[in-house]
């Protein structure tokens, strides 16, 4: 009873995010069917498929990659994993959509996205965030003009709390790990990019953290190549909750998405007026851009058209969280060509 | 694949509101079937059940009646059909979500609500604002005592756009078609009855809307039986969008509801600063609700527990709206008991 | 060293209104000399010009009224004396800025209205409301027609605590004591004249104002002259504040005014976010306003032109009043024309 | 009739701010009696002295110290001249309240505050917005622990236009002259020093700024001792007026400080919802932090406490702009300790 034309999906990662992309693939997006799941935990991959109803699930995402009914991929596996399996679905040819970042090391990187380029698939890189109604809007209207020469990006990325240990030592630090979602976002909204970065950062969440090598608190400057300046801060804990908010100033006005709350109730009592904390974590607030970044990744096959986050997208906050990181150890200003040679040129 | 005790259901009528259910029922409630689409356009109910990948589409909802691995029924029909399949779902032992109002006229209603008695099936009307995160919010934190005893209970609703005057001719006018869901919400909120109204209203948005005998602009007052008093204010068309606002004061406190918008930017310019409007119309702002409403029916089938909104929540609107426009004809406060003798007893 | 040219002003009462507008004729109302302080309590006068360095402290009002180098006077004695002293001064030929309710009946407020009529005095009301600078805005954009033609006005009036009940003795009740003061903000606002009230009204707060014949919680359906509708909303209990907002919606838009606070911070906890409640009570609140009305009153003695708040717009809520007060003992809609004949008409 | 115990004040400089603090004294400060103005132009003094019934009026500010009725004196006067001017008024034995910053050179500060301690004098310094309603809230909510420890300081203050370049070139720069104001609130928030700083600015609003050597946006990055990282960002011409906003995160909470309006109306339309920009600049937004900065000062000198903006309080700013500036030019992390030998030590 499927129609013919639906665009046949496999997952690869059954974990978290893998999760939300395979109840996204097989409930929300319009012309697609989620034909096969990977894991290399075959329960995992099995229970997944069992839940949503999907008729394959393997440990081997190989089987993915050679069954020829599959056109594209999902990239939800560990992220030591993204670049080779990016480099195989190409030759595969299938077109991908993976997980960010796609590695943790630039010439690995260079060496996926190579095979992307060679291979003339679609690959879109999973910043959401881009797909959130509220900054989607922002940028909407910094792109028309509303508000002349943008000049200041501020960026506010808290977290609700700090991760697990283990993820710590596996992550690539908080600047690739948390802070490269805002590396993407202040490309995003300022429609420039960014050449110098100043980090001032700490531990002041939890010691351990800082024991791993690790910093939970940071406040990083940006200068763009247009003259616009913008700072990020970040903490690992914020305990009113997951704080998403975003100003952008410029000549002719100011744009500014506000975070999202689970209701808006307001209550006032003697104590005062009181409204709800921001919608929890992650997975609250960004439910619906998980949803949009599918949508618009499936539109851009059917269509033929560039993804609306190319891998270059992919490539670049990566070098900002270098340069991040390089700027908190030396404290100094780092500018991004310290760190990488142009893109895709021989190094 | 589908598993063995999953709830199939059937949706009879495939219209504006049909669709709605129809879709949530194939994608967003787990535990549920959607087995078969019935629609006296045969064509509207094939469509559908082709876009959902539906095995059943019937113009003939006894189709559905008479199937026995059927087991509950979301009737979506014209109004002037509900009373009577309501009837003749519970004599086929279907557990039945039906659409606001039941009837129009009460002993119509009484005898369908004594036939899902005899039955001893579910029934469920379909107030889908009780599901709205910001009023069960408000409603939660009144039954806990939030605010103490509610003194003063504020409802608007105001709708972005009139209907066509087709509509206003048969939809009982706009206190049993619209200002029956802010009946609803007076009682869902205060916890009390409301036992007299004072109407004040006119026509002040289309003199079409006065010519079809029906007003589009109203405030009506509520006495509640605990004492409270309550107003509601209703326009067909509020040039900014859909208002969908409460506020219930009360001796130790005071709860509102806002608005919910597309997204929460701000914009800030020489003109001043500037935010979204509300989402456009109840599709869009009732979304969350049209599914929380058809999972919690599905949860008391499933439990064998009584549902959140009854037969009984569905005539005492009915009443409301007729004392309503009773009170708009005479200009003199209307009590309830004016209207209906009580419930399911011999008139 | 007071500049010749400065207008000479009586205080008469030297009670908690007569110490406010004493304050701000000697501080804050340029082109203004406080010349002297009248009450029946000598020694509040004495005090009250002693902290304001004001030379001249009597115990007998019409000290003030014979002296001839005083040119205006502002009356702030009890309800039951304003009208004698109102048509005295009028005789004495000083501009009067009056305390509302000019008085309870409205045979001697037309007497009063008369003899300042007669004497062709200035005369404004303290509806100081009207100067409050949210309100003002509202008024001045619905007076442009940014809202186009005004269909429903909510206005929302609580106090934070109920006043004594020696002071609801004397009062003339809820409805002429606070309500005026919306009654009148309902004309200011809508541009029109209410023909009809309904009110709906009980004892919530505190059973002793029910035992001295008085009400404390009541909604008030207004039917304006151009087709509008309103609703007042009243409680003498607000245990978060001082509650004071008004919404107009019109066929182009709405206009709302919000509550004022100390001061604008936000506090995020594990709790959820909180602000301030509104500004305490009326002193907060209307302080910009009680100096502004002053000054508007000054001016229009020194333009030569028309008082902002009229012997009329006095009268006029007094018959609001018991138009409401009559609705509520006979439960039923009830016509100003009921109450009084046209204005300044022999009756 | 004036009380005999009143604090004679003498108010030197008759410019914009002396105008506000004399206005102020004469008027808003009980137990203050404003004795006399100087200014070089006697003509401005004269005027305001007459526009505020104030008898003495001289172009010497010496007729000022040598009087031995006059407690204190008000510094207004242009920055060249504060430093002298705070020496002799300590020697004269004056109570001094100093415009900031008190000079543009560290030696000349010490020198001023090295007389002010010989003679044992109080030395307050115009650091208005610490009585800001908004500001002072959020620092006493920090102070008394409702945040936890302070992680991370953001301080938002844009001009609504940036002021002429003839003002540039004496001013000190953006830094000593604007942002001398923000790093004093950052001192005032953190209840912490700040230990290093890094600038990222430059000029966007109006090259002629540039021209003048001085940069009109910037974005500052402060470490603080207790380990706390903070920003400024600063821009001399927000479209929307005076933006003037802090926000503290810390482990058990977060506190902002919104900007003021000149009303509280929401007007909705068509086109959204919109509201009031805030209030224009600082005349209007600190108007009420002017008044209560000399209240604060009369009462440390009546109570005999320590002024609650101190000469070390108004030393440090300086430096801390002297940092940002070196920062700026060197592109670089500047430590205080750069700029200056330990206060009121040799150098």
């Amino acid at each position: 009873m499927t129609p013919k034309n639906n665009l046949r999906f496999g997952v690869i990662g059954a974990g978290r995010i893998g999760k939300i992309h395979a109840e996204n693939l097989a409930t929300h997006i319009p012309g697609v069917e989620l034909a096969a799941i990977a894991d290399v935990d075959l329960k995992a991959a099995e229970d997944l498929a069992a839940r949503l109803h999907i008729p394959k699930a393997v440990d081997n995402y190989q089987a993915i990659l050679s069954d020829p009914t599959i056109a594209a991929v999902a990239i939800c596996s560990s992220t030591d994993t993204h670049a080779r399996i990016v480099s195989e679905a190409a030759q595969a040819g299938k077109h991908i959509f993976c997980e960010k970042p796609i590695a943790l090391d630039l010439k690995t990187i260079d060496a996926a996205l190579d095979a992307v380029d060679k291979a003339g698939v679609k690959l879109q890189i999973g910043f959401n965030r881009r797909f959130d109604p509220n900054f989607r809007k922002v940028h909407t209207m910094i792109a028309e003009g509303r508000i002349g020469t943008p000049q200041i990006v501020r960026i506010t990325s808290r977290d609700p709390a700090p991760p697990p240990i283990s993820y710590v030592n596996v992550s690539g630090g908080m600047f690739l790990d948390m802070t490269i979602h805002d590396f993407d976002m202040a490309r995003y909204l300022s429609g420039s990019e960014v050449e110098e970065v100043y980090t001032a950062a700490g531990v002041m969440v939890d010691p351990n953290i800082g024991e791993a090598g690790d910093v939970d608190t940071a406040v990083i400057t940006l200068r763009f190549a247009n003259g616009a300046i913008g700072t990020i801060d970040n903490s690992r804990k914020a305990i009113y909750g997951y704080d998403q908010r975003v100003e952008v100033f410029g000549s002719e006005g100011m744009l500014q998405a506000h975070n999202n709350t689970p209701d808006n109730h307001v209550y006032s009592n003697a104590d005062g007026v009181h409204s709800p904390k921001p919608l929890y974590f992650f997975l609250e607030r960004y439910a619906v851009s998980f949803i949009a970044e599918l949508r618009a990744f499936v539109q851009s096959i059917q269509e033929n058209s560039s993804p609306l986050v190319t891998g270059i997208d992919g490539r670049i906050p990566v070098v900002m969280g270098m340069a991040a990181k390089k700027s908190y150890l030396e404290n100094r200003p780092v500018k991004l060509s310290e760190i990488t040679a142009p893109v895709l040129q021989p190094d």
